[in-house]
């Protein structure tokens, strides 16, 4: 049964180009958060769904997983929120609810994960992400945006923010002095640049070229800029770091890190590189060496990561565009021209 | 200054070829214990020096490092140990005691870390293993054979059985029913099987063939026997498995185990595999799969597992042999042949 008519935009074939297009939500259900969309981050997962370029994409469609709203109705049983709030969606907007990863708060690894968009939600109907006037999402997967966070900065913590802070909340707490490396600095690196400094530890950015230096070391306050190609400059922080965040979306020489790590070091994989990463046994042995993956975060990280922004004072560098500059948005940010990431102000923006 | 001659068995060239050979220990120092040598493990490691084919090898070269010994003296600062004390050493005499690492109890990933045999103790002194009538080591690298506990018995477990337990005694006392799989079935797979048995998983054995499925299920015990070239056999274990032991010498495709693990399962790599692994980012990912190395295991693991062989009451599974049949045993070895361990008789033996 069809809800209500949005305005959204949405890619009608691979070229991956949005135009204006309009669709109809879900009837709003018992326990569904209907909100009037704000802002809606930018990511590379968009880029690579809209151009059908990572499962098969059904077109038209409505990308957008940052997704920061007001609420404008509820179901009679949704308990946890009220008109007027501000709320925000991440990468999923579904799970079974009854299997062991989703009764730990581990639904983001659910085998019946439902994604924001290009998805089919389980009534059978196509999801549609945030580059659209409303969405109606179950109030399961809503987190509350913090009253003292501007909604263009929360939106980049519902997908970079928490993939950032998953795999590094281990160390929250942590009385060594934790040496971290941050390898690659787009919309997740720089979010981890500021997570690890804002949990105290001493962070060295690593980057292929000099040409961030400045911004990371002033921008970010990072203390160290590594440039991975200076093999004389590589040997200098052997063995000095405790983990590494490997942001890196592309295909990368991850053993060449491996030395850098102190024993029992850890390299946290959060880019998916399409082609496979390699390693040398030896390497990894006689470091003690670890590497994991980590899959954004579940909905309570998604809240925590939120909540630690306001506590922490953090500020998330954007670039908030309208969204009819959404297409050139995505071509910058193929080019690694944004600091850091793309905001669309959906709700400012004509949609029609 | 030279101590007392011995005679060993030494390789003197490349071919490998083990032959009766005479030299110095150095004389005891203040903390050193000297032991005649009962029985002496044969490792594929010891394959690989012999052959020149790790390290750059110095010949003549005496190998063995799962050396079981009898006190005959001890140094005037010795404390530990005492004459007719059964001794053990497995494949380190020596690192800084100075370092992080060293104060930490886990001098294995020690940067001056010094091997057995085939490196350079602090005196200058070039170290042979224990193919030989008689040993010398720093007190601190020693460790005791308890009484139940033949001698035959306690060699392998100085370098394979610490091997396989120094990265599964993370899981003693967990409440959890741990999903165990041990991937080869060589002279650490075998341990690895007795040892998660030992703790309590539920094991299952992963071989490329049908070969070992009997000995794996009736000799040692293990729950359930998978092949991994099955393919629907792999579908049907897929997310079964909380950790694998990774015990492979050789070059294999790792990431195809991955999809046995459920979320946040766990591969531990002990085999010092030549050419680089491979793995999918996304795979890792979306499991939050880790992959982490571990090298032998501290001198006090070293302890921990022979003592908890006592108190569980495991049987090694080794074929004695004299030492004129060596050059034989790692011929067999290197074809797999031997179940799970050859063991030289070496006090049995004529050495010269």
């Amino acid at each position: 049964m069809k809800g209500r008519k949005v305005n959204g935009w949405a890619a009608r074939d691979s070229s991956g180009i949005l135009s204006p297009y309009s669709f109809h939500l879900r009837k709003t259900g018992p326990e569904d958060v209907v909100f009037k969309v704000l802002y809606c981050g930018v990511d590379h997962t968009d880029l690579h769904q809209i151009r059908n370029e990572i499962h098969s994409t059904t077109y038209p469609l409505v990308p957008g997983h940052e997704v920061v709203g007001k609420v404008i109705e509820v179901g009679r049983d949704v308990k946890k929120f009220g008109v007027g709030d501000r709320v925000g969606v991440g990468c999923m907007v579904g799970s079974c609810g009854e299997c062991a990863r989703c009764k730990t708060n581990r639904e983001q690894y659910c085998p019946n994960m439902v994604f924001t968009y290009n998805d089919i939600y389980k009534d059978g109907s196509f999801t549609q992400g945030g580059f659209s006037s409303a969405m109606v999402v179950h109030q399961n997967y809503v987190v509350n945006i913090p009253e003292q966070l501007a909604p263009e900065q929360a939106a980049p913590l519902l997908c970079a923010g928490v993939t950032a802070y998953s795999p590094l909340k281990q160390f929250i707490g942590s009385k060594k002095g934790i040496k971290a490396g941050i390898l690659g600095l787009g919309g997740v690196g720089h979010m981890g640049v500021l997570i690890a400094k804002a949990m105290g530890h001493h962070v060295t950015v690593i980057s292929s070229s000099n040409k961030k230096r400045e911004e990371a070391l002033t921008d970010l306050g990072a203390d160290c800029f590594l440039v991975s190609s200076d093999s004389a400059e590589m040997k200098k922080f052997a063995n000095s770091l405790d983990y590494i965040l490997d942001t890196v979306p592309a295909n990368h020489q991850l053993q060449d890190y491996i030395p850098l790590l102190d024993v029992e070091g850890k390299i946290f994989v959060v880019g998916a590189v399409p082609e496979p990463l390699q390693f040398s046994a030896s390497g990894l042995i006689l470091g003690r060496t670890s590497i994991s993956g980590s899959f954004i975060g579940s909905i309570e990280e998604t809240q925590e990561i939120l909540d630690f922004w306001v506590e922490k004072g953090l500020k998330t560098m954007v670039e908030v565009v309208k969204m009819d500059y959404v297409n050139k948005a995505f071509e910058r940010m193929e080019k690694n021209d944004v600091r850091y990431r793309f905001v669309v102000d959906v709700a400012g923006s004509n949609l029609e």
